[in-house]
């Protein structure tokens, strides 16, 4: 490989994914895009970004760092852009703007248009805002603007649709019924839309109400996972209660971990820690393991100190290893652990006996331990610190093994 | 933009997606990889292939065609070979080697390794070869050698695993029940090593087979979509009556395309023409199609002439606008039509009436009509050739608007 070669590679080096179009097919009708080279994102300053709001149905403009004086940190905002240029070129006939603005040289433009995270792109669309807080490749961008296009409410009208509306478990839903497009039909609409496409709203103007059990005017919430709906109070809502409810309760019990918004999500963590579930729905062992956290969630749904997140590593090929790695579990078996974000250490519990998952109550004894601060990542940190360690001490003396044979592994590498 | 990076912005032209990394977060735990710039792909020749092929439990060589002369068609080579080096990097503590085969310079090595199709992976585990000819991407590489790394057969050994094989309706799958491992079950390992990743292999060594009405030593092999198994002939299969009725069986009625082999699917077409369903399973419109469509599927499934490929947009957003540009429809709803691969042309069932989906009687004329040739995507290439042609122009002539009046839309430009 030629020294410019090995240039290009480097420079190339900050791509963690790259795609490839099909290298050789007779046939026709699966071609990826390629970027074409033409400019389509825009370079958001005082002068022009009223024109650019107003021009497009909806503009996407990524709040970015100033440009950095660090080469790599360079070649990664170009990448960026590029990322942005891909999702405008796909997206050319949408009539959707794209642009830039800088964190410091743009800091006027920033500060009147309310942008706050560097890194976020925020998407204007009408007279609202949303922010994007993803991975931030062209695939997941595309599929997210798509989805900010649709409509927020989806009508239910038949069975077969109530059906499909059943099967989304994985989401935070929201379903009202609703005489017709009237002022409370037109309330939750407006509410809709400030959380379109995170949650998803539902409305029916017919009988497919009844099966609901649904009342007229009446809002009902699914929480992810759970089988019964918190029914909103009151059953004329305005737009302000549905919103505040919303944003009451839209911390899940259990969740799963979305490309669009995980590290919103990983943010949102209780005092820095978060209880991580691996499960590959696909699996027989994953989709077992699944469904006994879904048990221990439905259990626990009222207690606010409680928040799992469910990673599916089939959603995340690229992470598998770098997980694998970092906390040093195998992620071909499922998983469940705490992980302090602030420095990714963790502690996993121990499954290793490959016939028998946990029970619902094993893992509800598990999580209790957990919350009340016995099982966590410090403990091994500074095993003199450790309140527990004269009980660890004992069992791994009767112990033909060391970790293994503990109530749960840890994998720290830091002491 | 400066003309140096403008000429990275028309090198990286060749790249359909673009990953990046977290633009900048305080937490630990999601950290995409960038490429860190070592060369883990070996260029493979007649001196080191044995050696290669030794070293690792599991070897993906890449058969490329020679060195281009053409500037871009060389950097597209590159950007393959960039995409194996993340894979390799990616999966570096799995013991994979990879390689590229030059079809001209290796030719010799090539025709010794059994190397065919020109941009296929190919990959050497124990002794046998698997074919990639899927989206390349890391992403979907990375998740495809992970799979290939699992075991080739799952045992299901309680009902809630049970129920995950139920649920997975989208695949081939084969389930046998066997006393233990014996010849049996081991005819029918070895034989869904030749099937794996693609096709699912499944095993119960309990009362679980009960649930299944399955006899000791038989196998069941179930069509995506379809309720009821076919059971293998025989009660004692050996590997090769097993591999028989795969191949037999394995172009299903319904089946949904997938990245990992999506080039395979489109490549074996009837006739150059696939009847493609445009349907997305988590919007209520699309799994109501969704379920007419499988419902015509079971009917119809002794039918070796129909084959539906299903196409859930949600699983390719940088292909969606294209299909739409290409195909002229809305992906925003549900499609039925008939695509020509050789030049993508193609004809799409009227669906415009909002409120109705076809019912599943009417899509089975439809495909019988497709079927039988009546409805075709070359009719309008030339309407002086097309049989039918009185009878469209009298409709035509009774019809307030185009096109849109007409049994399908008929959307292609060549004419």
């Amino acid at each position: 490989m030629s020294g410019a070669d090995r240039e290009t590679l480097l420079w190339l080096s900050l791509l963690p994914c790259l795609y490839l179009a099909s290298l050789c097919s007779a046939e026709q009708g699966l071609e990826f895009p390629s970027f074409d080279g033409k400019d389509r994102v825009l370079h958001i300053n005082e002068r022009n970004y009223k024109k650019a709001l107003k021009r497009f149905d909806m503009l996407c403009l990524l709040y970015h760092e100033p440009q950095p004086a660090h080469k790599g940190r360079q070649k990664q905002l170009q990448m960026t852009e590029l990322v942005l240029e891909l999702t405008a070129q796909v997206l050319e006939d949408k009539d959707i703007g794209f642009g830039m603005v800088d964190s410091q040289k743009d800091a006027k433009v920033a500060k009147k248009l309310g942008l706050e995270e560097e890194g976020s792109l925020y998407i204007f669309k009408d007279d609202r805002v949303i922010e994007f807080d993803g991975e931030f490749s062209a695939d997941t961008l595309v599929e997210f603007l798509l989805d900010v296009l649709e409509d927020p409410v989806e009508l239910i009208s038949n069975p077969m649709e109530l059906r499909a509306f059943e099967r989304m478990e994985e989401d935070i839903r929201l379903i009202g019924y609703f005489k017709g497009e009237d002022s409370y039909y037109k309330a939750f609409q407006e509410a809709s839309e400030r959380f379109q496409p995170y949650i998803k709203f539902f409305a029916t103007f017919d009988k497919t109400a009844k099966h609901l059990s649904l009342k007229m005017n009446e809002v009902n919430f699914y929480e992810p996972f759970m089988e019964e709906p918190a029914i909103l109070p009151g059953r004329q809502l305005s737009e302000m209660e549905i919103v505040e409810f919303v944003h009451q309760h839209k911390r899940a019990t259990l969740r799963k971990l979305r490309a669009e918004d995980m590290f919103e999500t990983w943010e949102d963590n209780l005092d820095g820690i978060h209880i991580v579930a691996f499960a590959e729905e696909e699996d027989p062992d994953g989709y077992e393991f699944l469904e006994i956290l879904k048990d221990v969630a439905r259990d626990n749904t009222n207690n606010p100190e409680l928040s799992i997140v469910w990673i599916d590593p089939d959603d995340f090929p690229l992470l598998t290893t770098y997980w694998e790695k970092t906390f040093k579990v195998n992620l071909f078996k499922p998983q469940i652990g705490v992980v302090n974000v602030t420095d990714a250490d963790s502690v996993w519990l121990d499954m290793s006996n490959d016939e028998d998952l946990p029970t619902a109550e094993e893992l509800e004894d598990w999580i209790e331990d957990v919350l009340s601060g016995k099982v966590n990542t410090e403990d091994d940190d500074d095993v003199k610190d450790d309140y527990d360690a004269v009980d660890r001490e004992e069992r791994h003396q009767s112990d033909d093994h060391d970790d293994h044979g503990d109530d749960y592994d840890d994998h720290d590498d830091s002491d």
